[in-house]
C-alpha cells in the first residue's frame, strides 16, 4: 500500500482510543481530547483507556490498549512521559498502526531524563511500523473527520493545510482564519517529530485532493534536501507558505527549549526559498494573508500597483510602504488623469498615483468611475484600495453611502474584467470601540464575499508583493 | 518680544476670524472650523467673514477682514486659492499677525497656476511680519485653547506635541491616541510651510512648558542644518520622535503631489538620526507606542530582555521578533530557573527565557511569583510580558482570574521596585468579535492605568528597543 493511502487511515480513522483520559481530570489532557471528540460529533468508535476507571464520559473504559475490542485506527497518548515507552510496545503488540503522542517531557526539556526517554521511544518507533505523530504536540485537526478536539470549533472544511511543529500556532490559526472564510483541510501539529517527519506529511498533502495550499511552520528540519525537492515540486500547483522560525540567535535558543530542534542557518533557508519558490511568511496572520490572495486573485502579471486612498499624508505612507515591499507605484497615464480630473477636483486631491480622493471613498458614483478608469490604465498591473473605515453610525446618510460603496467594491471585484488582482487594505487608525467593531465587520464582509482584505496597508502590500513573486518564480521555471 | 512669546498669541488667541465660513456650506471648509469653535466651547471672540451673509451660525458676519472690530489674534483662511493673495494683503493692512491658510491648490497641485499663486503668497508673506501656518493644511489643534475644530474631540490636554505636514495624520492620531491616555499639548498641521517653518514651531515647542515630547512628521525640510541642531538640543530633555516619509522612490513622488516638498535623500536622514538621537518612527501607531514608553517607564539601562509568554511556538516567535529588533533574550540564571521549577512544571513549559508558562497567565499566585523572580534576575534589564487575551466570557471563574491577573500586573508595575522597564504586548491572534472587543478593553485598561501596553509583540519589541536606544544615545553624549 502506498504511504499516502496508509496515512489516509490516520487522518480519517474509524476508531480512536484516548489513553490517559480520566474521570477526574487535572489540567488539560486526555479527557479534553475524549470529550471534544464526543462534543464535535465524531462518528467512529471511541475508547477511553485508564486502569483506574470503568466509565469515562459515559463510555466504557479499558484497562490498557491490549484489552481493546479492536486495534483502533488512531491511539492518542496523554499519559506521563516515563510511561510512554511501554505503552508504545503495547500498541505494537495490539496491532495499532497510528499513534499521536500528546505527552511532552522528552528532549525539549533539555534535561537528562527527557533525553533518555526520547532515545528510548525513537528506538521503539524506528524498529516498528508504528506511524507516530509527535511527541509533544497537539496532533491532528481534521474538520472532514470531526477530529477537531483542540483549537476553535470547525466552521467548515477548506483548502488550506497547516503543517506545524507548534500546536499553539494551529490552535490560534483556527480562531483567526475561520472568521475570515479561510477553512482547513488538515492541521498537523507534529512537535518533536520522532516518528513521522515533515516529508511524510508533505507527501500526503501533495496528493490530498482536499488540500489546495500548504502552510508550514518549521522549527528544525530533518532530511532537508528531500524536503526542499518535494516543496519545490508541490509549490508548482499548490502554493506552499513556509514560516521558518529560530533563525535569530534568541529564536534558535527558544526553538531548542520548545521542540528540541536545531534551528539551522539563515543562509541555508535563503537558498531554500530561492530554490523552491515557496512563499516566506513569519506569522500566523501572514499565512491567512497569503491564503486569501491565492484563494481569490487571478494570477499576477506585474508589480506596478495603483494605490487608491484618502488623505495626503496617508497617500505618502502607502507609497513608502509599497516601495519598501518591492512594489512600483507608477504615475497613471495622462489620459487617465485627464479623465479623473473631470470629476475629482485638483485642490486637496491627487490623481497621479496614489490617487488621493476622499470622494472615491464616500460617493458610490465617484468610486465606480475612479476604479474603472484606474484599474484599466495600461501602467497598472494590480490595485490596492485603501478603504477607509471609521464610525459612521452617527450619520445614517453617510453610513448608507459607506455600505453602498462596500457593496459596489464587492460587485466590482467579482466582475473584474481586467483580470488584474485587486485587494483591499482597511484603514482605520482609530481606537474607538465602535470603529474597531465596524472594521472587523467590514473585514469579514469582504473576505467572506471572496475579496482579499487586509487589516492594514503593510499586510496588504506585503501579501501582494509575495503573491506577485510567486508568479514571477513560476514564469522563470 | 522673543519669537516664542509672539507665537503664544497664535496658539492661545483671544479672537479668531474665519474667512470663508458660509451660511450654506458646500463640502468641508470654513463653516466646519467656525461651528466647531462654537461647539467645543472656544471662549474668545469669533468673527465669520463672508461678503454674502450677515449672520452665520448665529454670529454677526463681516464683509471682509478690514471691517472687523479688532485685528483678530488668528485668521483662518478657507476661500479658494486665487483669492488668497489679496486676503493676505488685507490682513496686513488690518494689522493681523497670525494666519492659518487652510486653502489648498498651490504648488502641491503640480500645475502652473498653483505654482504662480504659491510664488505670489510666498512673496507677500516674506515681505511682511505675518506669521502664516500653511497653506494646504489643517492648522492648529490646541486643547488648552479649545482650538480643536478638526480631529477628534479633545479628551484632555497632555504632554505630546505633534508637528506634521499632514493634517490627516494629526486628525487620525487624535482618534487613536486619546483613548489610550495619550493627550496633546499642541498639534500643528503646517502643510506646504510657506510661512512658518518647522524650525519656528520647534523653537516654540522647545520652551513650551505644556510639551514634554515632540513627534514630527516631515515630508520635506528647509533649513536642515538648523533643524538638526535644534532637534539634537531638544531631544536631550524632550524626546523627539521623527517620521520622515518619502524616502522611497514612490514615496518621494507622493510627497511632491501632497505638499510639493522635496523628500530628500535617505543617507542624509540616516545621518540626521545618528546625530540628533531622535527616535525614528514610521507610523502614527508608532508615535503612540513611543509616547507610552516615555510617559511611564524608568530610564533603560540595557538590552537584555525577559520574555514572559505562553505557548512554545509563540515563545519562539517572541524571541525571533526581539532578536530582529536588536534586543537580547539571554538565559535566566540557574538560581532563578531552579526557583521557577518549584512551581512551574518542566513538561510543556520552559523556564529558560522566553519563560513559556500558561499558568503564569492564568493563576494570580503563579503570575506574581514568576514576575518577581524573573524581573529581579541579574541577567535581565527589561521585561516584555506577552499577555494573552482571549474571550473568557463563557467561563466566569476563568474570567475572574483573568481580571485578577490584569489587576495584579498593574499593581506590580506601579510598585516596580526593580526600576527595570516592564511593558506588555497583547497576544490575541483571534478574529472573534468578543475577543477583539476584550483586547481593546484590556489595552485601554493598562494604558489608562499608566502601563505601556502594545497591540502585538512587534510593536512592543520595537518600542522597547528604540526606548533603550534613546538612553544609549544620551549615555554616549
Amino acid at each position: 500500500m502506498p504511504a499516502t493511502r496508509v496515512l489516509d487511515n490516520m487522518f480519517h480513522p474509524q476508531s480512536v482510543a484516548v489513553v490517559g483520559a480520566s474521570a477526574n481530570p487535572a489540567g488539560w489532557g486526555g479527557s479534553n481530547f475524549l470529550n471534544d471528540l464526543i462534543k464535535r460529533g465524531y462518528q467512529g468508535n471511541v475508547y477511553p483507556v485508564n486502569p483506574k476507571a470503568s466509565v469515562i464520559s459515559g463510555l466504557k473504559c479499558y484497562t490498557d490498549v491490549k484489552s481493546l475490542p479492536e486495534p483502533p485506527d488512531l491511539v492518542i497518548i496523554a499519559i506521563p512521559a516515563p510511561s510512554v515507552p511501554q505503552l508504545l510496545r503495547d500498541c505494537i503488540i495490539r496491532g495499532v498502526k497510528n499513534v499521536h503522542i500528546f505527552t511532552s517531557g522528552f528532549s525539549e526539556t533539555g534535561e537528562e531524563e527527557g533525553r533518555k526517554l526520547d532515545a528510548e521511544i525513537t528506538a521503539i518507533i524506528s524498529n516498528s511500523d508504528l506511524r507516530v505523530v509527535g511527541p509533544n504536540c497537539m496532533g491532528l485537526w481534521v474538520p472532514g473527520s470531526k477530529l477537531t478536539y483542540w483549537g476553535g470549533a470547525p466552521k467548515g472544511a477548506g483548502g488550506l493545510a497547516l503543517l506545524s511543529q507548534s500546536g499553539g500556532h494551529g490552535e490560534f490559526l483556527t480562531m483567526y482564519a475561520q472568521n475570515l472564510g479561510v477553512y482547513f483541510s488538515k492541521i498537523i501539529s507534529f512537535g518533536n517529530a520522532r516518528g513521522l517527519q515533515a516529508i511524510d506529511y508533505l507527501e500526503y498533502l501533495a496528493q490530498d485532493p482536499e488540500t489546495k495550499m500548504i502552510a508550514c511552520y518549521f522549527e528544525g528540519m530533518q532530511d532537508g534536501t528531500r524536503v526542499t525537492q518535494l516543496i519545490k515540486q508541490i509549490n508548482k500547483t499548490k502554493p506552499v507558505f513556509v514560516w521558518k522560525s529560530g533563525l535569530t540567535p534568541s529564536g534558535a535558543r527558544a526553538v531548542s527549549s520548545h521542540t528540541g530542534s536545531l534551528a539551522g542557518e539563515s543562509k541555508i533557508w535563503q537558498a531554500f526559498y530561492a530554490q523552491t519558490g515557496a512563499v516566506p511568511v513569519s506569522s500566523l496572520e501572514e499565512i491567512v494573508d497569503m491564503a486569501l490572495a491565492f484563494m481569490y486573485l487571478p494570477p499576477a502579471t506585474g508589480r506596478r500597483v495603483l494605490l487608491l486612498g484618502g488623505g495626503g499624508g496617508n497617500a505618502v505612507a502607502l507609497a513608502d510602504i509599497c516601495s519598501r515591499e518591492g512594489l512600483d507605484v507608477p504615475r497613471l497615464t495622462e489620459a487617465t488623469r485627464l479623465e479623473l480630473n473631470k470629476f475629482i477636483r485638483l485642490a486637496g486631491n491627487s490623481v497621479r498615483n496614489p490617487v488621493d480622493a476622499w470622494s472615491a471613498q464616500d460617493m458610490p458614483e465617484i468610486f465606480k468611475k475612479t476604479l474603472e478608469l484606474t484599474v484599466n490604465d495600461p501602467n497598472i498591473d494590480a490595485v490596492i484600495f485603501d478603504r477607509h473605515v471609521w464610525g459612521e453610525e452617527d450619520n445614517p446618510e453617510r453610513k448608507a453611502r459607506f455600505d453602498q460603496v462596500n457593496n459596489d467594491i464587492i460587485a466590482f471585484c467579482k466582475q473584474n474584467s481586467s483580470r488584474k488582482p485587486i485587494i483591499l487594505s482597511l484603514m482605520g487608525v482609530n481606537t474607538f470601540a465602535d470603529s474597531v467593531k465596524l472594521k472587523l465587520e467590514v473585514w469579514q464582509k469582504f473576505t467572506l464575499a471572496g475579496i482579499p482584505a487586509y487589516p492594514n496597508t503593510l499586510s496588504a502590500a506585503r501579501a501582494l508583493s509575495k503573491f506577485i513573486a510567486y508568479y514571477e518564480y513560476l514564469a522563470k521555471q
